[in-house]
């Protein structure tokens, strides 16, 4: 048994090396790792490895594990060729940081007590829905092809009459269907902004956005916020540069919570037309209210097509749909569905079909009511037991929707230390540094996803990691 | 009846110009559009815009149409503020060409004798298994979210089943699911190439290619092709320059129909590896022959790593799933995914749980034995027609498979005319020049879209045309 199994590793590494899924200069997987992939113990790995360096196909090398120095093929030949390996590094668009790189992967660990998902719960997804509308999208289904640029119509028409119910009136020729605000993000980048441009935007912001807007080549400027997010008297010196724009989220602020007033989106709204710097207004948390409804987007006092709105169905309804929408003025909005058009050609028609589905059935406002009761006892519950294990270590405002709460810790603890510490104890918190690139006191912690008990659990063992420290 | 239908007129497009759906400065649509939309004559909109003129908010523009020149609230101030439209010009990435986009237009005409759509006609669309398929989806559904970075593990294991079969062996791990073949040429423009840098491409080329590589700063290079495709004989001289690689499409080529032997992609591959350049096979339309399966894909060829491999369920399959791969070496593979992360977060969890459904369950494979055999009959017929009506005009080869006849006009006749011209008379056909940005006597002529009898009636108004001429 342990023979084949050493057999099969040996043949299965071979067959990477040769096939060029692991090119000579790249490194393989770790013992630990390959040692879990076939189920045995690492001294079987060692020997197979062994072996293989022994025919010259691998290398052990201090600090940087197992290379690739060979295959078969350039056994046989004086040098290896340039592969696609080479381009790893090229691009014009950056990586993700390293650490948000391991969150993204810690997430899908199940294992873990996930107070970093920004993701509904598993036991809010909408089971018995989900399968009635694809079961229907299945029965009714007509022949369907590539969709129109702007997406398809009949989900177009529910977005704007699900808008105008926030005081959006728009007809559908001012709507792009996007696989989730991210795209949206990607698309005005690479579309309207110029490599260079400046973005301002709320420091911290949403992980993602930093990275989508540095990547196309912008220059980020973060406003300090405060628990209304942006203060616009603030920053009344603010002006157009170099065809600069305003991000921001307004309602539920990720990863803060904040929640801007009525009284403030029309002075920013009104700030932002004074300096001449468009808004792009990202709602995806605004159906997430908890307490009572937030005031309404500010797109929906724009009078003059300055704001372009950015909405979702991810976080109130289920992110792999991967449907979001743009607003904005029609020549803005055939530009980027023009733009879409070359990146992707469209989104997913089923998907659009099952979001037309929940929006027009009316199962889709039956469904937010439900969560924003089940958001309330998990943030209560959060609160309580923050109340409860970190009072004297940090602070906090309690968040009136959204997902999230934003920890500000008061001493000096280094919260590098403290998420590396967490993980090991199996708790997943997202440090605050990641949502500015720089160095931050706060921790954010999601009330989204873990169960009840999982989420005090946490919150105990955080506790006990602050003590040692 | 008519006094309210001009009232709402003028009512919806000073909505439209009051919340900035049109801002000042911008363009309203046509008389005869919006004629149509409300369906009235034309006379109606002549009177409504005469009002609105008078009230000073639109301006009708000699060759520019009407113009808004001030919203109800400019009005009311001296200078009108700087808007998102004032962005449409930018944005690093460029608009398709003008022909290109009312093509994309004219292609959801349903009135039209579509010889132009890249896309299998609608009574090719599998109508009931696909509502089985997705039924099924809906019934064994359990929650889902964000997918893994590469995609669903399920569908990667089948697209990786799927692929052994055309002599492409490797793991699930070396596979990264993207929303179709073009994604893919998008994430691979911006992820692993440099502005400037250089890619080798067919001359002509797939048109939507060459808008993706040119709109992320890459150059392109043309190789000119035979009915083989790429002759590796031909460009011996080729090296690497400033991070270069070579995008072809060996299998069924778009827009000639030509198919690779397999000499010549051994020999490509070679050649590709001796210049140190790295290769990005299209494989989109090699499930599609008609007469005989087509040599193995050069990946199969591959044992460095080289080649970066492409395919889709588009073409073969239907385009609104949306579902596509690219298979790599695993560091590439994980450097795109991190990237088509912060792109749009991954594809639909609905479509690829269809796709991996319509793999498994072994449709597929009846599907397109199916669609082989109707290609047959609508490939005889157009080169039947085209025997019949254009002999004495043009030249074409016989397409072994895929969707499109290149047709080469033996005569000066202007391109840009017949096109026009054809479509006045109701037949879509794309001008060669798109293909290549260059001055072309071809066009492509598909016969996947169009039924049979249109197809020969298309064929016979082009004749008639070209007689005129
Ligand atoms: C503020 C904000 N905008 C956009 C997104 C992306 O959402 P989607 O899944 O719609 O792309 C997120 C997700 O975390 C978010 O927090
Ligand atoms: C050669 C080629 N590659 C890629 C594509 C894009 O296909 P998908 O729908 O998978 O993005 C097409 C579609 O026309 C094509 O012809």
């Amino acid at each position: 048994m342990k023979a084949l199994k050493y057999k099969q590793i040996i043949d299965y590494i071979k067959e990477q090396i040769t096939n060029g899924t692991w090119p000579v200069g790249s490194r393989l997987p770790s013992q630990r790792a390959l040692a879990s992939q076939f189920g045995v113990n690492r001294s079987t790995i060692v020997t197979a490895l062994e072996e293989l360096a022994a025919d010259g196909l691998i290398e052990g090398r201090t600090g940087m594990g197992t290379i690739v120095v060979n295959n078969t093929w350039t056994l046989m030949r004086s040098e290896p060729p340039l592969n696609w390996n080479e381009q790893v590094g090229r691009g014009t668009h950056q990586a993700s940081m390293p650490t948000v790189q391991a969150i993204n992967q810690a997430e899908s660990n199940e294992d873990l007590i996930q107070l970093s998902k920004g993701e509904l719960s598993r036991d809010l997804f909408p089971l018995e829905e989900m399968r009635v509308v694809i079961t229907k999208v299945g029965k009714n289904l007509e022949p369907f092809g590539y969709e129109e640029p702007k997406g398809n119509p009949q989900l177009r028409e529910e977005i704007a009459r699900y808008l105008s119910r926030k005081g959006i009136n728009i007809s559908s020729s001012s709507i792009l269907v996007v696989s989730g605000a991210l795209q949206a993000l990607h698309l005005i980048s690479i579309g309207l902004l110029d490599r260079g441009s400046t973005v301002f935007l709320e420091n911290p912001s949403y992980v993602n956005s930093l990275s989508t807007f540095q990547s196309a080549g912008m220059k980020l400027q973060g406003i300090p916020i405060d628990q209304e997010g942006i203060n616009p008297a603030k920053i009344e010196g603010i002006h157009q540069t170099k065809n600069s724009v305003l991000y921001c989220h307004p309602t539920f602020h990720n990863p803060t919570g904040a929640l801007m007033g009525e009284k403030r989106r029309q002075e920013l709204l009104n700030l932002a037309e004074r300096a001449q710097i468009p808004i792009i207004e990202d709602d995806v948390y605004g159906d997430l209210w908890i307490d009572s409804p937030p005031p309404r987007p500010i797109k929906s006092l724009d009078k003059h097509g300055n704001v372009l709105y950015l909405g979702s169905l991810s976080k109130s309804l289920n992110p792999g749909l991967r449907i979001g929408w743009i607003v904005g003025p029609e020549a803005v909005i055939d530009r980027l569905a023009d733009l879409k058009m070359q990146t992707d050609y469209g989104t997913s028609s089923i998907s659009q079909r099952a979001a037309a589905e929940w929006l027009s059935s009316g199962l889709y406002e039956e469904h937010i009511s439900a969560v924003r009761k089940e958001l309330k006892v998990r943030r209560n519950a959060a609160l309580q037991a923050l109340d409860q294990h970190l009072s004297r270590y940090g602070e906090w405002q309690q968040p009136a929707g959204g997902f999230f709460v934003w920890v500000k810790m008061k001493q000096e603890i280094s919260m590098a230390d403290l998420y590396r510490k967490a993980l090991a104890r199996g708790v997943l918190i997202n440090p605050g540094r990641i949502y500015s690139n720089q160095k931050s006191p706060h921790f954010r912690l999601s009330f989204a996803n873990a169960q009840v008990e999982d989420i005090v659990k946490g919150i105990a063992v955080l506790e006990s990691l602050i003590e040692d420290c």
